[in-house]
């Protein structure tokens, strides 16, 4: 994958061939569709130093740069640090990206058409730039410094609102021939099931996301099974959300219980189907649904066992996120090491 | 992955940083159920000398470890190859393995459990030798001088009895944890579908390889259903298989026809949903279910472009396999060019 070829000559030749000397610190920032996140982190994964603001989606593309821009100014004035110590800035973006072009391809939730995001910010701040997907920079930070550490071979889910994961191989983030693997939230579970956003059938993320999840909580109550849940949301079903199901279920409802166990259903299969695939030692489950924990890993873990090969099911242990939301912006911090060629913290 | 460090030394030490110098010939070994091929292959993928015997399943390890020494030994003596002109010997082997141990850890067809298979081979000859999952082998023969030709990223599937495949990422074969990756076979593409040998549900291997294309065509003739396959087995409806079906497709057959439609869908799944996770540029379809060609390749291919996200779908292309049966034997002899770090056709 080729990185912005100046910027990195820039750096690599002010700095021993195996550290950043120096310029050890990192700045990472963490594009979502309501907030963004920037962040100053050392090379342990430590956050020395955040701001966080709305997106402004409304000012369109460079009013949200603009506003990277100012959150980056503030972590940067905060904490005092010289540019001699940054050794760039590592941006993680929701959707398809294009990193060698610095292009943000296509992204729904911002409502971006192959915008320029890196050479803004690149030269506004004068330091080697990079940018990777969301999802993938969440997982470079779980695999270097959160629940992978030490680990070679894994994948990290995000479940949420839709359903993403990134995926490493012999220590590599995989990245594919467009910088598009990893896309488990569209693979086909039930061929005629439920029509997914992307226009299939049956997507994984249309049966166990966040909101197939709601949406099955509100089904139960129009047809009138009794429930908490209704109670929980002062009687309006359309205040609904994984949050109140999981809830539920922690209560013991049994209704609630049933919609996650069905969730827990198809993300198993959907898990053991990636396993079977790549054999990983290692999945990480993160994202706001995950928050559900053991309500939800416990039944998941069983439908892995059921459904994937003896071999790859005794291999991969399905184990919770730690980061939880701050994995986007310290695996964004993180990206501007992969890029320089550094081999994550053990080189450290 | 650890090689057999002293192998790879011994060789290393006689040979240039870039190429095999004298040692540039290849033995390459392809052990299947039924057929032993063993082979002396040039570094551009030929086949210099081939021998091929049935493979002595009553006679145990010790007997079909015995038989591939034979095969290799004529091949050797055939062609009138030195040692010294020999770079090493890859062997593929059925089943699951463990490389760095030389092992055969279970071979189904081969009623194989921990079998030693390097060690034998490579005193025999005293050559270095590796070895690797057959499918796997299979992949590297496409990728380097097949279909995969100058492509970093691409899948191989064998479609057959069973249906495997290999997955190379960044011109790297990846090989999962315990080398165990590339199972699409057993996807789960239908929760409760058929039983599979595997003890699963739906796998696409139930739904799609060989004996379910043969099971399907016997269940319609039971139906009293009207089609030629029946008189094409003399009436025998023990005798059908994916070939039959296949015929008969060509021949217009309309239950053939969909038979074959419907092989094609849950491989266009199965297909679909593994390019999303991995982002190729290639699929390679081979085994001898895909000598259907186009009958079955122009259906997988629609259901593809459906079912995979839009990038995905867009940039990978689905082509037949270049090699057929040899692709296994020259595989395996790649195998030691891989296992010794040559970079594949172009290093040569």
């Amino acid at each position: 994958m080729a990185v912005n070829g100046t910027a990195v000559r820039a750096v690599t030749e002010q700095l021993p061939v195996r550290g950043v000397g120096q310029a050890s610190l990192l700045l990472g920032v963490d594009l979502g569709g309501s907030h963004i996140s920037a962040a100053l982190v050392d090379q342990a994964g430590r956050i020395l130093q955040r701001r966080k603001a709305p997106t402004a989606v409304e000012a369109g593309p460079d009013g949200i740069i603009a506003g990277i821009v100012e959150l980056l100014r503030e972590v940067i004035s905060v904490s005092g640090v010289t540019r001699r110590e940054l050794a760039g800035i590592g941006l993680g973006i929701p959707g398809l990206i294009d990193s060698s072009r610095g292009l943000s391809i296509f992204s729904p939730n911002l409502f971006w058409h192959n915008v320029q995001v890196v050479r803004p910010i690149e030269r506004e701040f004068n330091l080697p730039t990079f940018m990777d997907n969301d999802v993938r920079c969440a997982t470079l930070a779980e695999a270097w410094y959160g629940a992978g550490r030490g680990v070679a071979n894994l994948i990290c889910l995000t479940i949420g609102t839709g359903i993403g994961s990134g995926l490493m191989i012999d220590g590599q983030l995989v990245r594919g021939a467009t910088e598009s693997a990893g896309e488990i939230g569209h693979m086909t579970i039930e061929k005629d099931g439920p029509r997914c956003n992307c226009g299939n059938h049956g997507c994984l993320e249309a049966l166990a996301a966040g909101p197939a999840i709601a949406r099955r909580a509100r089904e139960a109550i129009e047809k009138g099974v009794e429930t908490v849940m209704l109670a929980m949301v002062g009687g309006q079903p359309d205040r609904l959300d994984a949050a109140v199901v999981t809830q539920a279920a922690r209560q013991g409802d049994p209704v609630a219980w049933e919609i996650i166990e069905l969730a827990a259903l198809y993300l198993g299969i959907g898990i053991a189907n990636y396993i079977n695939l790549v054999n990983p030692e290692l999945v990480i489950i993160g994202g706001g649904v995950a928050q559900a924990g053991e309500l939800l890993l416990a039944p998941m873990r069983r439908v892995v066992g059921q459904r994937a090969m003896k071999v790859q099911a005794a291999t991969a242990r399905v184990v919770p996120a730690r980061l939880g939301e701050d994995a986007g912006v310290i695996g964004a911090a993180a990206l501007v090491l992969e890029r320089l060629g550094e081999a994550g913290p053990s080189a450290v």
